[in-house]
């Protein structure tokens, strides 16, 4: 009997001590936001036409701002057009837990790519408002500007921007620099708004998977380890222009076996080294590229990404090896031309993934451990603060696309984690 | 003693009757006429844009007519702007001997495609004229409109020309209906010159060879035995576009991957396949086309060449059997969409090529016979006309380039063979 009794005790002192309380977010409200956002921009094909600086993205920040504001969140925009809305935590001493993603798309893109972090955060902070939850740090919901294009806006916080970026034009019509003045920023002090490494208690952003690892295996929550690097170069293949008639086979010096051979070589390389990294081959063409005219040379693109930036070096460098012995065998030369896009891998802070670990386990929620292929704001902002990522499955990996889509249910759970895992942040010292 | 008679009364017989003179052209005019035509069109890259139709093919045109007439000869343009200059026979009844070629060029292009075979027929009737030499059949050279544009001139005068190719827009930017009218022809009229196979004794062609087999060798002069058919084919391969970054290598459906075994499958199958058949993929393109998006769609050009058509069907078919298992075990698809170009073999005229052979013997000009892997005004005179061709040799088989080039000797020796090819012909009952 007394056996009995102290293990009833025992689970009585845990329920009150050890376990906290789990919130949830309003499902309702969290996907009738999710498609109150989705109505600007919309298109006939169901997609989204919101590209960063266009009167839809305007119209959306519009609403948004007034949305948060109505909340009695303190909103502002920064001279990068990037939106914060902050929320004021108990201990005045404490830097902000900062959460968010965009709400521009790709053209004729989906309604979850961006919208689900900032939605998300948005509900997690209404959560927190409607529970009187007070935080000891201040919480801060960031929607980046433009990430589609160049994430401009979280390369602005991270230092990573160069004056180039203000002349890029952007999808719509507009450069960044324009672009940013139309927001509300100020493109002539974007370079004033860096932040540094003491700015932010950490930076948490929740988002679709875009890839089908997930959804194929039915797991509730990607916890991301990092995001990949990727680099890509330019590869050039000369051959000698020739007669497609009136030049013998053995006569040709012919580019476009070299670059079926290099596109063979890129695909195996990748696959038979150990290791999640990709290798991709998504441009080509021939020149002068006439069915009646043996192509004196042939351009592709390759692009290789992984976690880490030295696996990265290590496969260009075999790939690059290989390639030059196949040109020589087929009389061709080929050469590889570095593109500069700037996207080291960035790793998901270690505590950060425990965290949404934690939350996953207390909500029984299913996860997986893995690297993000795709870039993200968070990219930038792991830069300058402990940073973690929050994944949820996309139907068939389809992303950027019209046929972009994740279950309501999906939808849910991911906000749930991001509203946990903010708290657990503001109990834990990074 | 009597012995010695006989042998030396054989050998004055045998020169009175059997070896006939072999004239030779001059080589000093020749030259200086061809030089003079290259100057209509000249380029500063030394190349020449005498594109059909415009103002220096005009020129051109007017500056060969003049220079005609000049030597006597009766100089008419026909409906389809084809410039025919006309030497009667002693014979009436004879039919003519035609032979010529076309005076247009590629843009930047050069100054012996087309070009040799006009001067130097002008060469073998100057030197006719200037020996005082009575052929029984008329002669008539033949300076065909637009060959590179579709060989239109030659076409009309075979039958081979539909409605579409007036509308065709031309390199000058004119339409072939257009141009012809321009040049003096009739566009509502290019359907009534059509010839019959009782209106020419046969049609010999000059022309360089286009191709490195003779330079390469060291020959004078090739026979041409026919010029091949070539066909065309559209080929997409369907794969799934998808985020190069979110798509692991084992869950893409690549259709960049089919492309490149697309490509050297065309290549092994027409090596492994006796004959002279060629096989070219002259033009590629990935869609959407970004380095970072794993491709939906490549699509492709094939062209295979050759003498037989019935053994470009079967390459054909072995092509597209082996592609569909290639694309499937890729879980791609592949598709061929037959484009028509209208350009089947023409076989050259066997008598015809005999004699080329026997003045080259006469001359002591090595020659090779061998098939002509470009197309030619031949190719639709062959139609109507038993035909031939003497091809001398292009230095590294360069054409379609300013770097085209035929030594004088050669241009000399070309001329000469078809000088004593017509005298042949006119005494050759085909």
């Amino acid at each position: 009997m007394r056996k009995y009794i102290i293990i009833f005790f025992s689970f009585f002192v845990s329920s009150l001590f050890c376990q906290k309380p789990n919130y949830t977010v309003s499902k309702e409200r969290l996907l009738k936001n999710l498609k109150k956002l989705s109505e600007f921009g919309i298109n006939k094909n169901n997609g989204n036409d919101r590209v960063a600086y266009s009167d839809y993205d305007i119209q959306a920040r519009k609403y948004i701002k007034e949305y948060m504001k109505n909340l009695g969140l303190k909103v502002k925009v920064d001279y990068a057009a990037n939106i914060v809305a902050r929320k004021e935590g108990a201990n005045k001493k404490l830097k902000p837990i900062a959460f968010g993603s965009h709400i521009d798309a790709v053209p004729n893109g989906g309604h979850y790519d961006g919208p689900l972090g900032v939605i998300g955060g948005i509900e997690a902070l209404e959560t927190i408002l409607d529970n009187k939850i007070i935080t000891s740090h201040p919480l801060e919901l960031i929607i980046f500007t433009n990430e589609e294009g160049g994430v401009f806006g979280s390369r602005a916080l991270a230092g990573k921007l160069n004056n180039d970026a203000l002349e890029v034009k952007t999808a719509s019509g507009f450069t960044n620099g324009e672009g940013v003045d139309r927001l509300g920023g100020d493109q002539r002090k974007v370079f004033d708004i860096i932040k540094s490494s003491n700015d932010y208690h950490a930076f948490v952003e929740l988002h679709i998977e875009q890839g089908n690892i997930l959804n194929k295996s039915n797991i509730d929550i990607g916890v991301v380890t990092g995001i990949v690097g990727l680099k890509w170069w330019d590869v050039t293949i000369e051959g000698f222009a020739n007669h497609a008639g009136t030049t013998p086979m053995d006569e040709r010096i012919d580019p476009m076996i070299t670059a079926a051979n290099f596109i063979l070589l890129v695909k195996n390389i990748i696959n038979e080294t150990p290791g999640n990294q990709v290798g991709t081959v998504g441009k080509i063409e021939a020149f002068p590229g006439a069915p009646n005219v043996i192509p004196g040379r042939v351009k592709l693109s390759l692009e290789i990404r992984d976690l880490d930036e030295s696996k990265i070096d290590f496969l260009f460098n075999e790939i690059e090896k290989e390639a030059k012995i196949i040109a020589l065998e087929n009389e061709t030369s080929i050469s590889f031309s570095s593109i500069n896009i700037n996207a080291s891998p960035a790793l998901m802070d270690n505590q950060i993934q425990t965290l949404i670990i934690d939350a996953a386990n207390e909500l029984n929620y299913s996860f997986k451990k893995m690297p993000s292929g795709a870039g993200h704001d968070a990219q930038d902002m792991a830069i300058i603060a402990p940073s973690g990522m929050i994944f949820i499955p996309s139907v068939d990996g389809i992303s950027h696309s019209p046929k972009e889509f994740s279950s309501d249910e999906a939808v849910y759970k991911g906000t749930n984690i991001l509203l946990n895992t903010i708290l657990k942040l503001d109990k834990e010292k990074l």
